[in-house]
């Protein structure tokens, strides 16, 4: 066996990329007759949140989500904590803290080195030590490609849930990472770039979005609504927000935050098929300034642990957005919520 | 696309048999540092037990698990069932009841409809309807071959949790389903049976081992220790649990039930890698009657959505079975608990 296996050139697909598309996905589910949503599930798959949130007690609610996928870098140990990174983030998009966390492996044992197990569940331990949740089990299945990811429980308090339905108009958007994750990785599954050479992506994509930690009480309901930009996009995610809140974004496309060889690799066209599904997900409801076709195609650019954008109270963001600094130095105001207009995303110049 | 595709030939390997070997992954684990163990969480994954216990409040714990693989029958609505009942097992297998469930879903975009997809969700939808659980949300990634499974979360009360680890010598062991969903569904998958044919093995994998509902509070502290019989078999499965109670578990051969089919396909020799490695990983601790070849394949036989093992005090095991037969109608006792022997694990005549 090869222990020098390049991950992701084991693989067709990478990171979130390899989600079932938006549209395809709604096309699908509209077709089933689901069980009846109990009155203890205030949030469901429905609103196309980040979680569920499950009310324990007047006091508890729990925060469910799950996430896995394809490796999108070559290092196991790396891929390990990317997946798992991204997995927890959801709960995070909630106002959540994770507590339990369960490990979704699809392993290749003929191809590949036990080591190689090793080292992906390791990664996925120690993002689970930083933050305080336990691995509580899983499951692993012998597969053609390599797959991993979490399904993860979260608390939260039933009042200060940060729902993608509370953003109001005149609240700033913030945005916690630089964007442009599917085509850096695109590029360096065609072997353009080493990781070496790409590490503001790898450093931004092993964050936990625990932005909670830094926040005070005051902070925390100066959030009206959050979500975390993944496999959709920004523009995706942020039209999930918009519909749910009843609200339009409008976006500063020149605030944009760029990872630092992003553009460049769009314009090199590093695409993947998310790109043309992200796009055909929100034609109908967005409105785009011409003149800007690179930063036009990372705004559907599909993100893999990709970082929170929260609407915030406008007297409070430049204070949050001062603490949130701190752990994510590239985090920026990149618009703010309008009454509903013609169109739910607004990108201008 | 071709909407009559037969799904047990889209795979290498189907239902639970696809599960990494217990020795294999024992290698692995032993080789990754894992995050803090909090005082939350009462049973891990440490005691190989069915699912994971974590304490809420002093009333309330939440059990957890997750499950999934390929398709083990040809009908997409049915492998949604049987991959929805398999997952929620290990809820019932600890005395609790199941509240959440999280879709795991890979699905071949490429090479199925869209309808296929419907029909796997309707059939875990329609299980989750019978279990009074909701689906909360899932995760859904194109793949070239079809796995379903779930995440759950149930409740149980922190003081009647079957754990692996309560069997008391003495107790009588009782078993919910039939053997030999393995080699039956290995003929399947090679056209010797239709699904027609193999009816009783359909409908007993369909059952939810929902036991609980049948029982009262005195049956329920009469049960001190359960687990569920899948992917590593009935010997397997009963070696973690007499390990984790330190007792033997002494089975009559004679009296395991099988389906009707199941001798038969296992002298014809359809058996899978499972039947190999779940022989393998019991063979230092079991002592077996020679003269039964076909029986001793049998308990090595990889179950999909198998039944409840339960360790039940003599003086109430012949009430709490007529109670299950209602639900159950193959359950039988199949064995006793005696104080640890050489071998963990007796298969007499």
């Amino acid at each position: 066996m090869n222990q020098k296996i390049r991950l992701t050139q084991s693989v067709q697909k990478g990171g979130c990329a390899a989600k079932v598309a938006a549209t395809e996905l709604r096309k699908i589910l509209k077709n089933v007759e689901f069980p009846p949503t109990p009155a203890e599930l205030k949030i469901d798959s429905g609103s196309f949140d980040d979680a569920a949130i499950f009310q324990v007690t007047p006091d508890l609610s729990l925060v469910q989500t799950l996430d896995f996928f394809t490796p999108i870098v070559d290092s196991p140990y790396l891929f390990g904590k990317i997946a798992s990174v991204n997995a927890l983030s959801d709960v995070y998009a909630m106002g959540g803290k994770p507590k339990t966390a369960m490990a979704i492996f699809a392993f290749p044992l003929a191809q590949m080195d036990n080591a190689v197990a090793v080292e992906v569940l390791q990664g996925a331990s120690d993002v689970l030590r930083e933050a305080k949740a336990a691995l509580v089990g899983g499951h692993t299945i012998d597969d053609d490609t390599m797959k991993f990811g979490l399904s993860v429980t979260g608390y939260v308090h039933p009042q200060k849930v940060w729902s993608n339905a509370g953003a109001k108009p005149g609240d700033d958007l913030l945005l916690t990472k630089p964007l442009g994750t599917g085509t850096v990785t695109a590029a360096l599954k065609r072997g353009e770039v080493s990781e070496e050479q790409i590490q503001d992506v790898l450093d931004s994509m092993c964050t936990i979005n625990n932005v909670i930690e830094d926040l005070d009480d005051t902070d925390i309901s100066s959030i009206h609504a959050a979500t975390d930009i993944t496999g959709f996009g920004l523009a995706g995610h942020s039209l999930n927000l918009a519909n749910a809140s009843g609200v339009t974004c409008v976006f500063r496309l020149e605030q944009l935050p760029l990872f630092s060889r992003a553009a460049e690799f769009i314009e090199k066209g590093f695409l993947t098929k998310a790109h043309r599904t992200n796009a055909e997900y929100v034609k109908e409801q967005i409105e785009i300034s011409e003149g800007f076709p690179v930063l036009e195609k990372l705004i559907y650019d599909p993100q893999t642990s990709g970082g929170l954008l929260l609407a915030v109270s406008p007297q409070s963001s430049e204070k949050i957005l001062a603490k949130i600094k701190k752990r994510f130095p590239f985090a920026v105001k990149i618009g703010s919520v309008s009454e509903r207009k013609a169109k739910a995303l607004q990108f201008r110049k």
